[in-house]
């Protein structure tokens, strides 16, 4: 089920030290799901796509699939290259790849756009069937549960008889939890980095300026806007917003502090970006509207926010009773946005729960986007977790 | 120069405990500097209005005036009401009357809307003499240092020979700071809360998001736009955001929690407001936009994001060396805008000066708001800071 992998060039952008040990070029594919689909709302579509890329190969015993999850913004494009000309390559490329922490060489690793999603999954920018016209609002609402349960069918075709692990930060998190208490018998390990078991007031109310953002944006228009239009403004905003929530004061101050662009450092008495963190986070807004659709990222949002590990079962010690995992929960300092407190109590309401679990925490200064920072300390929990056999003692502790 | 004092009556709304003590009914008043006044940005108007409250009387030696200083979304109306049908009094009632930590009994209170602001002081949103229309942003930059010079004009005009203190919380902590910088031998106290002595890049940044979200809002015209009219949604938005930078994650959670509008708890699929916190961050975003200017809220926060109190010193100690008041500083532990150590800083650089001040912490979880915050604890660090004579041992240490 690889993809061709080629060598990349010796001239593009890349940096050195990926050059010699990444999957190289990659190339998306789509799975169709031919029936109806039912959400957890009761609403019903006809089918759906995902997009999605593997690296690695299926074993004979199909066991050795690593299904990567994906947060808000990401997508399928985990790893590898689409061209030799991208200036970068997969968002998780620093982890996964031949010999690194997911060793492409030993896993076959799956990662698909989730359902609701915007880079080629079907979701609210897809055309209705029934319509030829974008479903827009009309799109059946997502939980993080409809999205497990698509990506299990993904799974299912591609012959992947169990999950040796699910990974993921943030949402991604928040997934791979949900595949295990969904699939407990089809999946064997669980890695959670920066995520919660549910949002706190202050995430959420993030999150909703955000969607009041584009929602209040007149080119919304209750989501209907044609696919190169739509509320780019409110988009826009939402993301920037956004941005500082997923760094940290400390890290924003080391990398921006309060340098001026302009370089002769006088006082400029003008609305015009004037520290170097306005035109940083300009450019953060105006880029993500170019990729990115504004109803897909209210879906995706109230997902988030609607997620509660343990609200059907009363409690997160008893919604994770049937979790057969073993789990790594891995929390960053300086995350702010689901700090590292919620991800501990991930860990202890499993081991709680008589799971196997293992709860690391670590100092960075990059806020909630630690997950996906290159870190050596990282790469060694995850792939010490990932190689070892199944009930090796743990060896690291809350 | 005090306004006349009604008793309030037995049947309005205010909370029971401050129906004895506090100011009662006040009449704002206004202060035209008839000359021109030149802003620091090299620009020039032809007069200003300050509007303004005060409570309590000058004594015969003219020095027991307090000036109180706002912050971003305050105004002149600090303490009492103005009709005995008003719903809230005004911000600092619980610190500001009749034997209250702020004595309107021993001190004569001033406090008058910045200029720049919207709350009848002279502001964009005020006619340009040249034009009869309003400023828009035609009108100079301000800065800091010229709302303080403004206000020490009215304070000449109402005959204070110097200030017995002036204080304020976040951009009136910067206000208070500058005026003991700017005016050493006329402050004999300042204090200083909830503040910094220039901005974190976390904190500029999302001051430009909420100024992005009105400058990309059509209806700001550049900010040409009719009193009535103008960019209501990208206000609210920039309000909706700074609200939650004004709280804290543990006092959101303790406030709204996950708790769902629809009492029967069920899972609602849907955009609108869900969450009690959706609901009330959007009933703030509304109710700002009736109160408050859009232009005035890009004018201020440039205004505190410009202010670096060791700018033109080269450092904090060096700036501060030519301050004569006494100060104290106080920050709060769940303040994550102007975060504890940002307060303890300037308590820091005034000693290093050689200077007398104070630094204390109080624990909330109120976040930023903490300085509006009812507490015995600050109330006594006010009082016996105010009430004190000068050279008194410091009784309370960094």
């Amino acid at each position: 089920m690889t993809d061709d992998v080629q060598a990349p060039p010796e001239s593009d952008k890349r940096p050195r030290h990926l050059a010699g040990d990444d999957v190289g070029i990659v190339r998306p594919r789509e799975f169709t799901h031919p029936g109806p689909f039912a959400f957890m709302s009761g609403q019903t579509i006809q089918g759906f796509t995902l997009r999605y890329e593997t690296y690695g190969a299926l074993n004979a015993t199909r066991d050795n699939a690593v299904l990567i999850c994906h947060a808000l913004s990401g997508d399928h494009h985990c790893a590898g290259w689409h061209s030799e000309s991208d200036a970068k390559p997969g968002w998780w490329n620093n982890l996964i790849g031949p010999g690194k922490a997911v060793d492409t060489r030993r896993f076959f690793v799956v990662c698909a756009n989730v359902l609701g999603g915007c880079q080629g999954s079907t979701g609210p920018s897809s055309a209705d069937p029934a319509t030829s016209r974008p479903y827009g609002i009309n799109f059946p609402f997502v939980t993080i549960r409809d999205m497990v349960r698509s990506q299990k069918l993904l799974l299912d075709h591609l012959g992947v008889a169990e999950l040796h692990a699910v990974l993921g930060g943030s949402m991604g998190g928040m997934t791979s939890m949900m595949f295990a208490m969904e699939y407990p018998h089809f999946t064997r390990r669980q890695i959670i980095m920066a995520s919660t078991a549910n949002e706190s007031a202050q995430a959420i109310a993030f999150n909703e300026v955000g969607r009041q953002a584009i929602m209040q944006d007149p080119a919304w228009n209750h989501g209907d806007y044609p696919r190169d239009g739509g509320p780019r403004v409110g988009l826009a905003i939402a993301r920037m917003m956004a941005h500082i929530t997923y760094l940290s004061d400390a890290g924003m101050d080391r990398k921006f502090g309060r340098r001026k662009r302009d370089s002769a450092g006088g006082e400029s008495y003008t609305f015009d970006a004037q520290f170097e963190v306005e035109s940083y986070l300009r450019h953060q807004g105006e880029s993500f509207i170019n990729r990115f659709d504004a109803n897909s990222y209210l879906y995706i949002t109230r997902a988030i926010d609607q997620f509660d590990a343990a609200s059907v079962a009363g409690s997160l010690e008893q919604a994770f009773a049937p979790v057969a995992a073993e789990s790594l929960v891995v929390g960053f300092t300086s995350d702010w946005l689901f700090p590292p407190e919620q991800n501990r109590e991930i860990a202890l309401a499993l081991l709680r729960a008589g799971r196997r679990a293992s709860y690391a925490e670590l100092s960075t200064d990059l806020g909630h986007d630690s997950f996906l920072l290159e870190s050596e300390a990282l790469y060694a929990l995850v792939r010490g977790f990932l190689e070892r056999s199944e009930g090796y003692v743990f060896d690291f502790t809350i």
